[in-house]
């Protein structure tokens, strides 16, 4: 049996708002895991220029039923004024499914 | 002409690790192209606490076919009692797609 | 309100291999960001041994309409033979979608 997981993938300037926002999402319970995957090199259009950029990459874990909040929260707190926030369903091993899940409940009295 | 291929992310505690579980999938034909990621930092909820750790983030390219034989392979094989296994299809591009089929395919004699 | 962008995934040998494909894909207005996300270490099945290799991973951001003509330009401007061109689409942000979609508008005058 499986389970559905969503991951939301953004980038950050650097490690300490990644810690930041990671720690921000698992404190409110809308992510069961955070993982930052270190010093990416992004290249990109704005305003008319190609740019270049060194950042970190980040990818969240949370369940179906937080996603929505995780993207909204990530929106509220994020360093950048367009973030990149990309979500995608991913289908879980059966334990590891129901771990997220469980570590994503809202919490009753807040 | 496009072909599926099946993309499964998982996380191991070091290089060695990852090293071991990509050459059992490998020699068992359940992956065609195993990607170790190097080091991230994963920070999750464990038994009531936020926990951070270092840990090896790992790729694996199999067919559609061998998916599920692959995540019993590593949920069987990985160091962790619940190991992160997410599982996601993508469209391959056509020599790729046939590259992945042709390379997992069930060995006839075993 | 969401859009939908495509994320595609590749490897290249080097560094170098990776600036020059990002460039070309972002002057051509075929994706609005390249992220290099450093050395990875791919161990894969090729002409029956298994063969283990540092590259670099790239991931384009794309919209759905120009999805089709970034994986031809990849495939062509690729060094590899059999170069993995892996897809999937992702649910962006509302403001970070627009800019995907905005930033891969189709020159008027090329």
């Amino acid at each position: 049996m499986t389970q559905n997981v969503i991951l939301i993938l953004t980038t950050v300037p650097d490690s300490e708002a990644a810690q930041k926002l990671a720690d921000g999402a698992l404190n409110a319970r809308l992510a069961a895991c955070v993982t930052e995957l270190g010093t990416v090199r992004s290249r990109y259009h704005w305003q008319g220029k190609i740019e270049s950029a060194e950042e970190i990459q980040m990818l969240f874990k949370t369940s179906a039923a937080r996603s929505l909040e995780l993207e909204q929260f990530i929106q509220a707190n994020h360093p950048y004024e367009t973030p990149e926030i990309l979500s995608w369903q991913a289908t879980a091993s059966a334990a590891y499914g129901q771990w997220v899940t469980a570590e994503t409940q809202r919490p009753i009295h807040v």
